[in-house]
């Protein structure tokens, strides 16, 4: 039996994403900065995507740079809005993801730059009107980091009214929405954000593929230098066939988007459910129990004081289910959840992030949710 | 008719390889830094390949990390051990890739660095006893980074003897290598290099994929910062298939190295023989028509002046034959090359690089010296 709940961390391969990727290994190969026949038709297979993806964040083609991903996108906007600008704030949120939080630790201690991190109550949610005071000093000289949806606690920021913020503050805004594109719309036409990423594994696409939006007429040095691909943003030869599956997980993922948000819901819902029903003093951390304000892929279980918690992500392991105690995007992840010590989490208690795709069913919720009775010894095994 | 000679530029995906990448893309999904079954799965075909990479460059598994490609490689091993070791000193040469002649530029500027560049001769030879004499001062303030195989002229560097005089001078070594590995035997244990760089698509594999070799006990800050993936060095979820292709590609490229070489020897052969023949004042720019001393996958030639020789990539394209008139690795390659220039290449000649790989057949040779005759107007077409 293997049951997969660590979706926000890594998602299935969509197999119709493969077949768009085995297609273009089978039609291309040339190097897309090639200007003969072979490489035109990689470069026609790039900009294909390019404009496919700017389309499903309302952007134009232009607006979209390929990348290797999320980290690489949130790194790479960060310190290119910093250096570009000369920003000497930056406004950021513990809660963030490690890509966001040791880049801008990293500049603040190289630049001199003041790092300040919004506070947030103990359901994670920020405290915008904290940023609103912020912003109405120095706010030309600072960039606003906060990511979209959390990666554990399933947290939403309202990037509508961040973006509105920064925009009449004159600030920056870089938003990791990392776990966003592909779950919900992003139309950068009414969000005021110079900078987004986006990374193809976490919506049923490749690893390795990603990019970055960048606002029309933000300056944007490179991260990586040399033959000068992606308007000099990103040099390197483009993963052509990572960012074909890109644009066609994108792609499907934004025609389904109603359908699989629905499906997701009610797997979600009926998890909710069976927790509370079968597992006395069963929390919820952040936002996430809240179907109608947080991220509907994520729920973050905070289990009551046990003997049989420290065997617990281990115990599910061995009965086949994956899930993850935090983010999964870090090396080793046993050294607990800087998110949850965020929000103040309860040291007695441990916390479980379990994340849904729309491959899971219900059936597979009664499942996991039996075997957690088992492991915590509230069923004979 | 289509006629691939820019194998230099990208290399065509060998079947074996795409083989792989599907099954690992049917058998993992997960991240492969997630602790359960599905992420240490993922981890396995990662922990495979970088074992196989290493074994086939005689290096330790951890002197392995997972990377974008070349010019990110380059990049970050550059900037790496200048910034770990405060370098004061680089120097380095005029044909190298601009992978390598960008980041050193604006590093050289931003960090008050010293830049220098070594002579070479009208064959590109660069010299080696001005580089003696260099690092026989500030040894251990520089660094030192040449490429191994030159990618538009072809020219071979002594690597072992580069490597030796920055070992006694306490310097530090970086070697684009991207041409090399896959081509020739590279021994890490032979030659005193702190890294190096590969990227698949140059022997058979994806774009989108390469590693940095890194000498056991050398710093190497991370160019990406994040959930602390490959050793702390490049945070990011991995690209697991294309790393699982690169490895493959790396395995069959070492296989089948001895019978390729002779294969493409004589291919290149044949090709500067019937160019000799049928046009007269052909030359070859570096050393690539040495065969015993030649990146032995690049032919660069320097057509006599004529009228017809500006329409020269454009009429080959227009007859199916993809070729280049420099590196490819730049958008819009139209600028002329860096490399012939830093040659003192004459301005009334027109260079072309023809680049092999152990798809090509002489009889496709025949063909396109056919067609460069016509377009010359040698004979009639």
């Amino acid at each position: 039996m293997s049951i997969y709940l660590d979706s926000a961390a890594s998602t299935a391969l969509d197999p119709q994403v493969k077949e768009a990727m085995i297609s273009s290994m089978d039609a291309v190969f040339g190097n897309p900065s090639s200007t003969h026949a072979h490489g035109r038709a990689s470069k026609a297979e790039l900009e294909k995507a390019r404009k496919m993806i700017a389309q499903n964040i309302n952007a134009l083609p232009s607006e979209i740079i390929f990348t290797s991903g999320g980290t690489e996108t949130d790194n790479a906007a960060i310190k290119g809005l910093v250096h570009a600008y000369g920003l000497k704030r930056i406004i950021t949120s513990k809660l963030e993801h490690h890509a966001v939080l040791h880049i801008t630790e990293h500049l603040a201690q190289e630049n001199n730059i003041e790092l300040i991190y919004l506070d947030c109550d103990n359901k994670g949610v920020l405290d915008l009107d904290q940023l609103e005071q912020l912003l109405s000093e120095k706010g030309e000289e600072t960039l606003v980091t906060l990511m979209h949806c959390n990666n554990e606690i399933g947290n939403i920021l309202d990037i509508k009214r961040v973006g509105d913020l920064c925009k009449e503050a004159g600030a920056y805004f870089h938003s990791d929405t990392v776990q966003s594109v592909g779950h919900f719309p992003v139309d950068v036409k009414e969000i005021h954000v110079h900078t987004l990423a986006g990374a193809a594994h976490k919506f049923h696409g490749p690893k390795g593929a990603g990019f970055m939006y960048i606002k029309k007429g933000t300056k944007m040095p490179a991260l990586i230098e040399g033959g000068g691909q992606e308007r000099e943003v990103r040099s390197g030869t483009e993963n052509v066939w990572g960012i074909v599956g890109l644009a066609k997980a994108l792609e499907i993922a934004t025609e389904e988007m109603d359908a699989h948000t629905a499906h997701i819901k009610e797997v979600k819902q009926h998890m909710i459910d069976l927790l509370k029903e079968h597992i006395d003093g069963v929390e919820f951390n952040g936002m996430s129990a809240n179907l109608d304000n947080s991220l509907y892929t994520v729920l973050n279980v905070s289990f009551p004081p046990s003997p049989k918690n420290n065997m617990l992500l281990f115990a599910l392991d061995l009965q086949g289910v994956s899930v993850s105690g935090g983010s999964a995007c870090s090396s080793g992840a046993s050294v607990g959840s800087h998110v949850i010590a965020g929000i103040g989490g309860a040291s007695d208690r441990t916390s479980v992030r379990f994340s849904f795709s729309k491959y899971n069913e219900k059936a597979e919720i009664d499942t996991v949710v039996g075997k957690l009775k088992e492991i915590l010894g509230l069923v004979e095994a």
